[in-house]
Formats: C-alpha cells, structure tokens, sequence
C-alpha cells in the first residue's frame, strides 16, 4: 500500500505526510462561473475546478484536490481568496514556478493567482482561518455601469447612506443570523459573530465592507439587500433590528445580486502571503 | 427652403437655430469598438455611431450627428468624455430623459450618457474645450489581470517610480513633441503644452495623470510607453530628455496599448454639468 492511502479517510485540516501543501492567494471575475464549487454536472466552469485541473497539469497528470477559505456564488468575485492544494511531495517547485505555472494553465479564464507559499501540512486554508472580508459595492446613480458592469450592484436611487450605518449598527456582533442566512444554508448553528459593518459613499458608490470569523450562506448578500431599503426610505433604520430578532428569514429584505460582493480577504494567525 | 439648409455650410462651431444643442457627459469601455470616430465600413461599431444611432431613434428619425472633445482610439476607455448632439427645435425633452432615452438605446453595449444638459448654440464640446484629462494605469504584477482584464496595461517587471516620474518632469511645459505623436497624425502642429505629467503608485497599480489644452494622437499613449522603458530601468529618466528634442518618432519609446488608457475629464471655461 503507498503511504498517501491512509490519508483518504483523514480529516481535511491536515496534510498527509506524502504531499507538499501549498497556499494559494486568488483573484476572479465570478462571471461566467457556477460559483467556487466544482459541480458534477460537466460543462459548468467552476473556480476551483479551473484551479484543480491547472494543478492537475502543473504536477504532470496528480489529481490534485483544493480546500478553501470561502466558497463564493455564482458571479460572486474576489480580490483575496485563499485555498490550499496538496501537490505530490515529489514534485518540487518554487513559488513563482507555482503561481506562474497555475496562472498559464488557467488562462484565458478571468482567475489569477497572485501568490504561492508552502505551507506546513497543518495549515488549512478554511479551519485555519479566523476572519473573512467582503465588500459589496452599490453603483448608485442613473446611468447604468459601463465600466463596471457585473462588478457592481446598480441602484438608480438616492441612497440614504447615514440611514444604512445607523441600519448597520443593529447587526454589529454576536447573533443569531437566521433572517440573514439562506434557507438552504448548511451550518450546523445560525449564530456568528458580526464584527464589522461599514457603510460608506465613495463618489457614485455606495460601498458596504463586511468582517467576521465566518459568514452563513448569503448573509453579506442578504444584509446588503435589507440595508439597501433603509437606503431608499422604504425601512427605518430600526426595523432592521426586529427583522434581526424575528430568526425568519422572511422579516429581511431581498438577497443583493452576487455581482456587488467581492470577497476581499482572509485572515490567518498565520499567515503565508505576509512572508 | 426650410430654414435649417444654410447651417450645411455653416462651421461645426455653432449650432443652427433650428436646432436644439445637447451636451452629454459618457463613460464607455473601449474594448469591441474601433473608437470614437464613425466609420465608412458597416459593421464596424464605434462609440460615435452608437451614440448618434441612439439620438436619431429618440428624436423619431431625425438625422443626429455629434462632435467630441476627444476621439478616442479602439480600446480606450472613456469616465468623463463629453460630445455634444444637435436635436430638431421642436423636440423637447428634459434633460432625464435624453439621458435615460440615449442610454435605453445605447443598451447593451457599455456606453452611457451620465449627464445630458441643453447649451447654447454657441458652445462646442471639440472647440470650447479648454482642457483634456487622461489616466494611464498600469497593472505592475507577476499575475496577469482577472477583474480589470482590458483595462489596465499589465507590466510584470517591477517599476521604478520615482524614475518614471523624474522623466516625466522633462516632458511638462510647452514643447515640439513630434517624437510623442502618430505618424500619420493630421494636428497642423506638433507643438503642444502639457500641464501635468503625474506618475504615482497606487498598490500595484502605477497611474499616469496627463492634462493639457489638447494632445496629439498617440501622445499619451507614446509618453507612457515611454516612462515604462524608465520605469523598467532600460533608459535613463534623462533620456526622455534627449528623445523629446529629437523631434523623431523613432527616438522614443513604443506606443503602450490602448486597455491602459481612460479620457478621464474635459474642462471648459462654462461646464454644463456643474449646474
């Protein structure tokens, strides 16, 4: 039996000793992508299919599996995502090999990696994490984008950004997010901790920057599409607080379109990029 | 005769009084036209045509034409372009709804009218223009572009600012720039004052802010293709120097592609839109 077998029934936060574990830190354009997941359907372009087949190639022909820090939608982009693969330890190659060589391999897709670190094999790109980043961003004007177009959410009026922070300030902490979350939403508890949500202008933006440990499914989308109504006055800033309360998802606004969110960062107490 | 025949002959500089004069405020992305300027052969899609198409279709088949304040070339971007449309005296609309009719049948293409405002007959979007202002940005990383694909210049070397910007400061002023403009350029002269020539670094983006009364073809384009010879460490900032009072196109650098390149501001001494 080869060493990597037993590895198969491990739990993924570690590495089996036969491989080399690799970070990888990403940039995508959601669109045109089923989401991060690779699908069983074929023909569906995934994230961390492209990512997996290009270190298939990468490693001559090693099935390569990939484990990540957020699981992104549909259309859904990001600036800083981070995921680990497993490569064959036999295969030795250095960082800019790694980046460069997944980069080729991935072309002409709209997905980079910006950098490769090896890590150590108890490194996780998802249970090693302790913060994600999401921004959405609210096009907020009469014209439709033309430079931005499905990289940002456009909303033709006025919003009431002063509203939106008091708005926001009701969902700042520890609660239970199910009014948030998707109805389809996996975890196994609806409560997280909500440690940043700002609301700026930024010209004609409208810009929401979201922080915590982890998020449910579709909750800085679900968050953005309740606070955009207290933006057009439709909500007072304080319903946003019962809706909080209500633990339905139905007491919240709409979920936001994906092409707003971009997920921005992961933080690590570790983390490779900063070496 | 109708009244509005004599105007045929007229210069493009005032409108007829038949007419009622329209300037408009754009943002486009330049990829998939051939440029701002109409072109002979069908099937070829620029911003102008769009743009007097839309008009036409808005005043019920009147014959639309418009002039610019600059024409820009094929895959350049444009936030703050600025043309102006003559629509027939009887059509009277307000200022939404040339701005929301032009953008309805501008739809799909990325192009859109920000702001449309009525002027007098005497103003000229080309002519009237006392300033133009364009951004050069350039994509400065090992990974190639996933969410602004078309639309930075991607430079993997690492730049050398502070000598970019050393060399830019022997471009300001007014100067014979013959080695900064097209061959086949038509302006009468090659003489021209360039106000500002910032380069600076934003993250990984290094950003050239150009300004002047008015450029020659190619001559932002040719000035950056310039400084990143310099940036790269290939010429010496002093050789811009020696390049410029050659007054020879081949003495200085390539044109740098057309993605990097935004029209981003038009000045006039009377600007319609800050009313």
């Amino acid at each position: 039996m080869p060493d990597s077998t037993p590895a198969l029934s491990r739990p993924d936060d570690a590495a089996p000793p036969s491989v080399c574990r690799w970070a990888v830190l990403m940039e995508y354009d959601g669109r045109g992508f089923v989401g991060w997941q690779r699908q069983k359907t074929t023909g569906l372009l995934s994230i961390q299919g492209l990512l997996e087949d290009a270190a298939t190639r990468l490693t001559n022909g090693h099935d390569v599996r990939s484990i990540t820090a957020g699981r992104t939608d549909a259309g859904v982009h990001a600036s800083g995502q981070v995921a680990h693969l497993d490569f064959p330890a036999d295969v030795t190659l250095s960082s800019a090999t790694v980046r460069d060589g997944l980069n080729f391999y991935m072309k002409p897709h709209p997905v980079v990696v910006l950098m490769a670190r090896p890590v150590l094999p108890q490194w996780n790109a998802r249970f090693s994490a302790i913060s994600r980043a999401y921004r959405y961003r609210i096009l907020n004007r009469a014209a439709r984008p033309a430079l931005e177009d499905g990289q940002v959410w456009h909303v033709r009026a006025p919003l009431d950004v002063d509203g939106m922070r008091q708005a926001a300030a009701h969902l700042l902490g520890r609660h239970d997010f199910t009014s948030f979350r998707a109805t389809a939403c996996q975890a196994r508890s609806p409560v997280r901790t909500l440690d940043r949500l700002d609301v700026k202008r930024e010209g004609e933006y409208v810009v929401i920057e979201a922080a915590a440990r982890s998020f449910l499914h579709h909750q800085v989308r679900n968050m953005a599409g309740t606070l955009k109504l207290v933006g057009e006055g439709r909500w007072e800033p304080a319903q946003v607080a019962h809706a909080l309360a209500a633990c339905d998802r139905r007491a919240a606004g709409p979920t936001a379109p994906p092409e707003g969110l971009c997920l921005t960062g992961v933080g690590y107490a570790e983390n490779p990029f900063s070496r």
